[in-house]
């Protein structure tokens, strides 16, 4: 067979600021009637009746937040949507519009932003959202990506970090530590790579852990099952730090305590073999990962029977008074405080 | 005199990434009813009531929008904020929040974080404008700023790109080409001190221009007047990548032709003068240089009398047919075709 050598490179130089925009954005369609104006003005105008608009933001950085080297670019365009929108939805509303700007150096063929928007554009099909705006720039080193989402919510059914209160239930959605390990699986093979590049790493055995790290989802569906249960959390947020770190967010927001139970918290069969085979405490790995996007919430005592059968929520602990401290109850039944140990970016550790 | 050689540098790595987020924003007050919750959550909530919101947002890099070495960080934090605002007084609409986000490398000490925030914070209160949200993370290189900006407008009263039609009048505010010059002098003066580090700049010839480039204002004051006189401009963008750039955005919107007349490009008496001493053409530092950050916008004819008096205020051409193309008229009487000569961060050159 022979190598195709002439695999399509065109410098960004060729497009120019805004034949790049055009180019890159020509995909999008317009979905919502509140979408007054997107791409295309010097800004856009969302129309919100009488609505409530929910705002967030995102930068992703390359070499701190994600390596090129296993992260194709389309999964990563995915991701970078995906951890917009799981804040937007740990606020109980709904994302509708995102605006997309990158940093990129010249180093990038256009081909890679290509694929990079092509994560981005099938995240917004799939999650329904419309793609606004944006800034696309050149940068000294790396690809960075920052994005915006505007969510939409009826003020009533908004909610916030700091409406737990005591004897509230701590609701997990999904499992956790995957997205973590399955970092620590792309970084390992990463390394035999370099050593031998004819290795083909064999990843079959950890696809979940893979997929957790690569090309997680939002958990839109939570927010759904939520409405449909009847069960409106009293305090929410999304999983992104690792649980320490956003059970500690969510107490000292609410100004009350809690305590999780070790042997409630929910983990994937392949995360309990695989910290076996890493030599890792699964319960460090789920404390302290981090990226799993999953939400963390809590609900009145009386919305439990509604809850406890569903497979995709866990509940985990309780809320106690501020006094009582943050308490992780151990298998052995010894107390430890909660301390955060989430990814911190800016630590030189 | 004995030199301090105790300033403070506090490593960003002592505060982790919520301490500094905490620290950062700790000065920004909430001033408007519509700002149900700023910073502190997973987004920011912002009702609308019965408005209309606009989004807009820029990406600002170092070493490709500006250069430390002598842009101060305060002057850099206030003119990535005006950047933002220019765009949302260019729909007619008024600013009310933005999220800022950053991503720094270790280099950068604390201290120099406060000076930026310093630096948004006083461009916040002055325009009044709620923080509302925001990430902060670790870049590899350099700094790079990221800021949305929220306006707010009645349906009614929004102006797009789109609307310019045939005999309209095209107005400038102000005068541009200062800030390009600006850039030029802070250059030259920055080449004289790396080769001679005592030499002291006398940039007071110069004021105006640099003041133009490193901190520049958004035209709020152009709204409010064009209300005052009770004009609707029939289209509006802001003139960020100079005019020649967004004269050819406007018209291609609109789908219409322009013709702009030399002799009534406002240019401030230290343009002239530095443009000779430079040896440059002014009036290709006015059509293509850019950070200007005035208002570009058609008027109908009719409206003309309530403007001619305006010193803030002049009209430099006239909407023709779109087959009429876009031209500059000059001084010799020749029509020379306006193309895009606007700054390009993409481009090699």
């Amino acid at each position: 067979m022979i190598e195709d050598k002439h695999q399509q490179r065109t410098p960004l130089s060729n497009l120019g600021e805004f034949g790049l925009i055009d180019h890159l954005t020509q995909h999008f369609e317009i979905k919502h009637q509140s979408t007054v104006k997107g791409i295309g003005d010097d800004a856009a105008v969302v129309d919100f009746e009488d609505n409530q608009c929910v705002i967030t933001t995102d930068l992703l950085v390359e070499g701190v937040h994600f390596d090129l080297s296993y992260a194709p670019l389309k999964h990563l365009g995915y991701k970078s949507v995906m951890v917009n929108l799981s804040d937007v939805y740990a606020m109980n509303a709904t994302p509708k519009q995102i605006t997309v700007s990158i940093a990129v150096s010249n180093r990038f063929p256009l081909e890679a932003l290509e694929e990079l928007y092509a994560g981005i554009n099938t995240a917004a099909k799939f999650y329904n959202i419309d793609v606004i705006g944006g800034d696309t720039t050149s940068s000294q080193k790396g690809l960075l990506i920052s994005i915006t989402a505007l969510g939409h919510a009826k003020k009533e059914d908004l909610v916030y970090r700091d409406g737990a209160k005591d004897n509230d239930l701590v609701v997990l959605s999904g499992d956790i530590g995957a997205a973590y390990l399955g970092l620590q699986v792309l970084e390992r093979e990463n390394e035999v790579f370099k050593v031998n590049p004819n290795n083909q790493p064999d990843l079959s055995m950890y696809t979940y852990l893979v997929e957790r790290q690569l090309k997680p989802e939002a958990r839109r569906d939570v927010i759904k099952l939520l409405n449909d249960l009847d069960v409106k959390p009293t305090s929410m947020i999304d999983v992104s730090d690792g649980l320490s770190s956003e059970i500690i967010h969510l107490c000292k927001s609410s100004d009350v305590g809690a305590t999780i139970y070790e042997d409630k918290i929910p983990l994937d069969p392949t995360v309990i073999s695989t910290c076996e085979e890493f030599e890792l405490d699964s319960t460090t790995i789920a404390m302290s990962g981090g990226e799993d996007y999953e939400l963390l919430f809590t609900i009145q005592q009386e919305d439990y029977t509604k809850i406890k059968a569903n497979p995709s929520l866990t509940v985990i602990g309780h809320i106690t008074p501020k006094n009582n401290g943050i308490y992780l109850v151990t298998r052995g039944d010894t107390k430890v405080e909660i301390k955060a140990r989430g990814w911190n970016s800016l630590s030189e550790e």
